[in-house]
């Protein structure tokens, strides 16, 4: 009897770590994209990979001063990464790219939702005001894709497409603090959240929702 | 008899205050018109508004390892520059750029005076060597500004554009840590450096001062 | 007889405080002539020039929560660069700067051995994994170059480049990593790793070695 819900717990807590082992390698793929399109070298291919998969998580752990950083704790990833960069080099091809950029936004569909959650959350942990923990949650699932932009010398791809993404993150962070002042079980705010900010983002891709544009049509 | 510098010290605190949110708005305004120059969508341009706001301060904190930020402190900052960015896309209007960036010369004048001041007492509490200090009030100062360039993929105004600026603020710095060497009360220093700064300034604005030249007219 | 290692080590000391301070002239001169080949004025030499001689560190340091930095225990290295920028300002021509460049490259290769050395060590100390370490070896060295290029707007050139410069970082960490696990005295670890990656920078610029291109001559 007992045994059920641990055993549940255990199924969940392995989900979990297929859907966010997914989503980094999403990132990380994106990132290696963006390096390969700028022609960089192995290098520069494997620190881009690495920034737009774990850069969010350390630029948070960094603004909330929280320490080990999630790839000290678990350093068998920075080898992942490492893996995954050496077998890009090998056997994804130019071609490949845009094939595997549309495959890649499921996954990082999945990655903006659970990061968002899990960033909300840590925040709300630490006491932080809800302004502040919607941020931190959007910090964790975009500002590795932006330091991926910054490094490759292009204005962040988040801030200008005109396609929601961030926004999918903000409206996700407000679930959680939502269920958190509302007294919910942490687990149903975090499933809503990462539901709600994947299932938003899924539906700006599938039906190609756009922002607001500043000032359509007028030139200083 | 001592209500008089007790309402002496709040009216000072209420001016301060009032000049403090006129900098902070000029600073976000500068992040904003940056942004909606480079066609970014509307998260594009409430994140470097809020980089050109609260980056200087926050990155300073950051290397000074001290806790909370500002905008964690006082998170209606947050709201107040959301409201602000959301009120700009309705009634800002590109032919409004140049005239609104004239206008804002001399709040962000104001604001380079104030940060500058801060920054380096803070630095000075916390037993920062002189020159650290002095480093710590330009970078609340002027990495505001560097941030906003660096994520609008721009080389930093601060560092190209040969009008006195950061070196405005290196002159006020120097007012807080003289004044703080020869033991003067805290606020005659602060309210002298950024006296200096702000005036120089506006000097330089007003008389079209420049930076000495690196090699004119050497070509490699 | 007592005085003979300790004349060695004040003799070892004092070799090691001259290598350095000749590796960070180097970085910062690297940074020097970046931003006079961007045209900076005089505030963004000195930023650039110090981004590039203590950027690296500083951000290992961030990210290892580790402090007072270098140049704030050390201030007086703040002065030694101002006063490397204005001396430059004066003496150094355009057309002195491939010239400079050439001479820096022997300098800058012993820094690339150093500060990869000290940064894994110092990674090793705080009880990080292997491969943490090696990582923190590399920002230490790579990085103040990473953020010199972010801030003139250019991609890393140690990310385009092809020429092993990361790489024979990464190779030197792993001998500190190595001497450590088996127990080695630490300056044996140290001298070797740096020997190690300063002779592999050597014989890449030596023998024109480059890293594999990725995908060469296709096009997406």
């Amino acid at each position: 009897m007992q045994s059920l819900p641990l055993s549940n717990v255990w199924s969940l807590s392995n989900a979990q770590i297929a859907i966010e082992a997914a989503a980094t390698v999403a990132f990380a793929l994106s990132g290696l994209i963006a390096a390969a399109r700028k022609r960089l070298d192995a290098v520069g291919v494997c620190v881009v990979a690495g920034l737009a998969a774990f850069g969010g998580g350390t630029l948070r752990d960094i603004l909330m001063d929280r320490r080990p950083f999630f790839w000290v704790e678990h350093a068998v990833w920075l080898w992942l990464l490492l893996a995954l960069c050496v077998a890009a080099m090998f056997f994804l091809r130019a071609r490949h790219f845009a094939l595997t950029e549309r495959a890649m936004q499921w996954p990082d569909a999945l990655g903006l939702g659970l990061f968002t959650a899990g960033g909300t959350q840590i925040a709300l942990d630490a006491s932080m005001p809800p302004i502040v923990a919607v941020l931190m949650g959007m910090v964790t699932a975009v500002f590795g894709g932006v330091l991926r932009d910054i490094v490759c010398n292009e204005i962040p791809r988040a801030f200008r497409d005109h396609q929601p993404y961030a926004v999918c993150s903000f409206a996700g962070a407000w679930v959680v603090v939502l269920a958190h002042t509302q007294g919910a079980p942490q687990w149903i705010g975090l499933v809503a959240a990462a539901a709600t900010a994947t299932l938003l983002r899924v539906l700006a891709i599938v039906l190609g929702w756009t922002l607001p544009a500043w000032q359509p049509g007028e030139r200083e």
